[in-house]
């Protein structure tokens, strides 16, 4: 079978390999689709060595059917189609044990820190499978990761319903993140500078505003009210898009952290304490979001063809992942492994 | 009568004015304890220039008793012991609408904005009026105002019972979160660079540690078991203090920015997002917390006489000023102006 590696040095190559059988407790996933995310561009651009090995098959965002079982499966047959919520946790650690299992201190991103979902069989542990309902299309089943951990955000800033919310970001996240807060009945409004991406999420009925415009901030004063927003997700992990995360807030607005800002930040702490600012990070999942995720997309509440930019055979990865690396005009690019047979 | 005043460019004088009687909805009180506080110290700096009047009488941290009512005033009689809580609000924008008057847009905080407590007679609307226990001294109540704000950082940061909390500076407002948040169940320990400092804390039991030490980390992460604290209280406004309350956290700890930081300060985001933590900023107090601090001070759980070192008669202001502005061996100051009549 294929399987797509990330080869240190070089960039995605597709090789032949066995399939690897499921072990007691493990269950063989037939692979549908693999959505690209931007982890997976640092993962090229060689800034996770120190996590993912030489050769390691990459990707987290997944759909596909079980192909077959290990010893001491059970509730899973053949045929079923799946999604992985890929996460391991020691269970141990002072994270597992105060409930925090989705940020454990040794947390196994599989994808990154094991063999990931880019090949056309993948062994996982069962109690990674999520199951999908049978009348969701194994395409839009690639977004459930996606809509997870847009899920979660939403989750970390307790968004009630009239609620001004500002999406700094519009990339795949920040344009799920103005999805999933507006089935919360908030106000949305999303910052973004790309003009393509900006007509993605204006297309989906999206309030979208130029990060680059003239007067920003009395833009951002009209859409409030003069009152500042509730929250603001910052997605797009700058400086400059942190500025702004605090600067919009009103008083009591919560920021939350999205966005991986790999520098320390200059962070306006006296505004935070002269308004009583909430910042607080937001990673990955927990087991409901992805459970939320789903029914998100059984509902029709994802518009997966806007954000399905582009779809690739396997055997054509690096083309996938390239589209991506160079921009323009993309949002999600998935990766066909086949089991959807060219479909669904 | 006599009154401190703050004279831009030359500190505290104390000058005989007239009392001013109280108009409609007004209380005249005499004055009894006025504690001096770091704001204080700011505005002799001159750092607030631009907010408090040349000659403008300072002092928000006060007791007294009930002397002159005004038209309309009803429920207060003279003799009545009071405190006042200085916050006038505007009522109408969009942070008083969203019920959080004590951090209006406009705020009003008496002593600063407005004509504050040093002095032997002071007028004040009447919904500014704390009633205080008859039981409970004046010297004692001129705690309640720091006590207040001490039970709202500690209310910010939802504080459990065997929670771990750090708190990081050891001045009055530090002793007294340390202190408020033992009333609670709380772990707490105290980080703070003076001797004096941690020798007042440690002598009221509370568990210190020098922030100078040379293995900080290692002896944080044993006292939490290496866990991380629950809470942090970032109460120095320093850099190196803020990254401390950062640092020492747990998954999904909440700092409270107590302390105010001037500029903007380098904060490792991608911390906050990777443990999931919460930073919060608490100003001031509500009602609550008022009524909260008289109630503590009522049953003793203020350390009132570790915590207040030194009482300097009105006309002795500028000494009680000066005594706090070199350092050294003190905590809290009191000016006594009088209505105790020496004796609470
Ligand atoms: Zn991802
Ligand atoms: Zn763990
Ligand atoms: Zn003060
Ligand atoms: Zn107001």
């Amino acid at each position: 079978m294929l399987a797509a590696q990330y080869v240190a040095g070089y960039g995605i190559e597709v090789a032949e390999v066995a399939p690897r059988p499921p072990g007691p407790g493990e269950v063989q996933v037939e692979v549908a689709y693999v959505g690209i995310c931007g982890t997976d561009l640092h993962i090229l651009a060689g800034h996770m060595d120190e996590r993912i090995a030489d050769h390691g098959v990459i990707g987290h965002e997944m759909s596909g059917r079980v192909a077959a079982t290990g010893e001491g499966v059970t509730g899973w047959s053949p045929g079923d189609p799946v999604t992985v919520m890929p996460l391991r946790w020691c269970g141990q650690c002072p994270t597992c044990r105060a409930g925090n299992e989705h940020i454990c201190d040794h947390l196994d991103f599989v994808g990154i820190d094991s063999p990931g979902a880019m090949q056309q069989r993948w062994t996982v542990p069962q109690e990674l499978l999520v199951p999908l309902p049978g009348a969701l299309s194994l395409r839009a089943a690639a977004l459930v990761e996606p809509v997870a951990v847009a899920h979660h955000d939403v989750v970390r800033a307790s968004l009630s319903p009239g609620e001004s919310a500002l999406v700094i970001g519009g990339g795949p996240i920040g344009v799920l993140i103005a999805v999933v807060a507006r089935t919360r009945a908030a106000e949305v409004l999303l910052v973004e500078p790309d003009p393509y991406r900006r007509s993605v999420a204006s297309g989906l009925g999206i309030d979208v505003l130029d990060s680059g415009s003239e007067d920003l901030t009395g833009a951002l004063d009209a859409w409030s009210g003069g009152a500042g927003a509730a929250v603001t997700f910052e997605v797009s992990g700058t400086q400059a898009g942190l500025d702004l995360a605090v600067a919009a807030l009103g008083a009591r607005g919560r920021l939350v952290a999205v966005g991986i800002h790999a520098e320390p930040r200059r962070v306006d702490m006296r505004r935070v304490f002269w308004k009583e600012l909430q910042l607080l990070g937001a990673r990955v999942y927990e087991r409901a979001d992805f459970t939320a995720a789903v029914e998100l997309l059984e509902r029709g509440s994802v518009p997966v063809d806007a954000i399905v930019s582009r779809v690739d055979v396997l055997a054509q990865a690096p083309a996938a992942f390239d589209s991506l690396a160079r921009g323009g005009r993309v949002m999600k690019v998935l990766v066909d492994c086949g089991a959807a047979g060219g479909s669904a």
